[in-house]
């Protein structure tokens, strides 16, 4: 019987009738015949109203003690949408990320999964019964501490049961209807994608698409899991998130998979560097003490007559302060002129795996960003994405303008309602 | 150093500025100079609408599924309650009742504790931490699932790792001072009692007094574990539950402990029952098929002339359609005239060890009720305690009554102030 891995959010068990609804889908893929484990988060807001109630009682919670309190969540969650099924007629049991043999690291708020081992929930199965598996969650074996995997978290916890199952198919069920060429709510005619390699959804994931975290993606490669992005509202065909295959049909993949856009980080540009060895070490040890992740470095071209030079790099805009503080901290050793910070910036990206074999790709974007009126200030490649800076409010004219020079508009009848008109 | 088990019930963790208070209290118990556990109960309302979420989404909730959504309540106070102490400066560390050891059967909803094996939370005394322990949880060592032990286990669970940990004090934290002579809502001269044995307690208790549950007071004589009931919000000294002693002091033990009374109670009477042996056995078989709890029973003398007899016996009013019912479908077998029931009747109780030696506590009771004009109904005693049952608006008359005759009135000056003028 053909297994499937099911993981609905928050959004799709926001209330009581939510959770009737999930139950409802869940109970019609038994009947469709095949066994369904399902992954599921906490419900709506109930994770922020907790973390608001850990403010409420001390300035720094314990992380430990945060972890126990936050899969209070899924506890809930988890207990109810059983019950749904089972009112269904369908027999259904629900564990605990430590029932289910999730075995995590010990760093908790961040836990990383070393091993599944989900005896239980293979047990369950056996007997008939549907499985569900609190996201978010698992225990380390050597405190016995219930642990969170941070941001992505339930998403991964469905990916690795369905690696550690061998499961057909992992479904990940969200409030849109899959991935899109573009956003929908920028570009009216964005496309949904029927199919996509990780290596395309993690650079889109990396680049600002937000319907999956590049950590669940990144574990679905290594295990070769089939992802399968739908809506938990439509019930329609979404997107296949696969490897890329040997076979004929990768022949008619288009060349672009998508253009992704992201305006939540920010820029710092230190200026008036020492052009020799160990200045960027210097630097970014700095930024790496304060945690904070970057994402594109440029360095400019040293000016002769001075010896000095400029280096600019991205990061979450959140962390703009954090990164500062430190730069500002470490400033006699790393020896600077000066720093600018600018938080008004957007990152357009272009991703396809058919980039690697289709030479002009670059060329061809630049040409539409110019065409557009849009100015580029930072450009970063990997060898299936390009990705430019640019001024926030140029991102969406600068998304729409490259959308359409490759061609990804959907053509009329199939244009995609969503948001209203995508403004 | 002496060790404190301490419970804190929902009202006293009812929201983010109550646990502070909690913690507060807890921080000042260690720096007098004790190891201290705390057991907490979910906050406020937190179970009432978590049952609220289960009925919403189905009509039967299965009890394994109830058990894994009741105990997130008590899973989101302990880290509350723990970080809160932490922002004390004291450490502190939460544990679920599976982490503390409390090994239960495996009835999900209405789980029994066997053994309590709390190594973690040595570890944790041991290492200068105060131990948080949710309480109503346990775990069934078969299959490693959750369970919660249904009503009054919050208190149960303080009990049972007091006698594990051999503390030298459960302190039970409540909305009120400590256990009354009388329920101050209908006696304004009701005295707290400073020191009751778990024989009276637990007749108090059985007889309608809502401060402890008999299961935890059970405990509590078998481990000999002294318990301290105590109000959260005063601070002052409650009251003391503890063992029969036979030092000189008890000679100075008052021969009554209190008045106690009931209203939640029903009454049926079956008419016309041959008064053949077997009869009781068929009536009772047939309501313990339903799981309905008895109190009192009588049976009248039989009329010589019919050979029939009737049978009245009590029990919870919430239960007596289930009874009547149950009765009604074995009515054949067991062979009666007619069924009266009556919801109206309240129970009014005098508790003391003092009765067992103190001959004419029976004649003395009855009397005052006569003085008062208070038509008894039924009959029943034990050997420290008489109850009996009257009509329901009597009953705070009946109580006023015995209490002034036994001359429990606490005296001018020592007037308990409790709920305004204890209308």
């Amino acid at each position: 019987m053909p297994l499937v891995v099911q993981k609905y959010g928050g959004s799709s068990v926001a209330d009581a009738a939510a959770v009737r609804r999930v139950a409802a889908r869940v109970a019609a893929t038994v009947r469709e015949g095949n066994d369904v484990v399902v992954t599921v988060s906490a419900m709506g807001d109930t994770t922020d109203e907790l973390i608001d109630l850990a403010n409420a009682v001390t300035d720094a919670p314990d992380p430990r003690e945060m972890d126990i309190l936050l899969t209070a969540g899924e506890r809930i969650s988890m207990a109810l949408l059983a019950m749904a099924i089972q009112s269904e007629g369908i027999p259904a049991q629900a564990f605990t990320g430590q029932q289910a043999g999730v075995i995590t690291t010990s760093h908790y708020g961040r836990a990383r999964i070393i091993d599944v081992a989900p005896a239980r929930v293979q047990k369950a199965l056996a007997a008939g019964k549907v499985a569900i598996v609190a996201g978010f969650q698992g225990v380390d074996p050597e405190s016995n501490d219930v642990t969170t995997l941070g941001r992505g978290g339930s998403d991964t916890t469905a990916v690795a049961l369905a690696a550690a199952l061998d499961a057909d198919v992992c479904e990940i069920y969200t409030d849109v209807d899959g991935v899109f060429s573009a956003d929908p709510r920028v570009v009216a005619t964005a496309r949904k994608l029927s199919r996509i390699t990780y290596e395309e959804m993690l650079d889109l994931a990396a680049s600002g698409a937000k319907v999956l975290m590049p950590r669940c993606v990144e574990y679905a490669r290594r295990f070769n899991v089939p992802i399968h992005v739908r809506s938990s509202f439509s019930g329609l065909e979404g997107t296949w998130v696969v490897g890329d295959t040997d076979e004929g049909d990768t022949m008619e993949e288009p060349i672009i998979a998508g253009v992704a856009h992201d305006r939540s980080e920010a820029k710092i540009t230190v200026i008036g560097l020492p052009d020799v060895p160990g200045t960027a070490a210097r630097l970014f040890e700095a930024v790496a003490k304060a945690d904070v992740n970057i994402d594109m470095i440029v360095q400019n071209v040293s000016a002769v007559q001075t010896g000095l030079t400029d280096i600019s790099f991205t990061l979450p805009a959140t962390r703009l302060n954090d990164a500062l503080a430190a730069i500002e901290a470490d400033s006699e050793a790393i020896g600077y002129q000066e720093v600018v910070t600018d938080d008004s910036i957007g990152k357009v990206s272009l991703v396809g795996a058919g980039m690697r074999s289709n030479a002009g790709v670059s060329a061809k974007f630049f040409a539409a960003l110019r065409d557009a009126g849009v100015n580029i200030e930072m450009i970063s490649t990997s060898d299936i994405r390009i990705s430019v800076v640019t001024r926030s409010e140029l991102v969406d004219k600068a998304v729409r303008a490259v959308h359409t020079a490759f061609e990804l508009d959907s053509v009329e009848g199939e244009a995609v309602v969503y948001g209203g008109t995508g403004r």
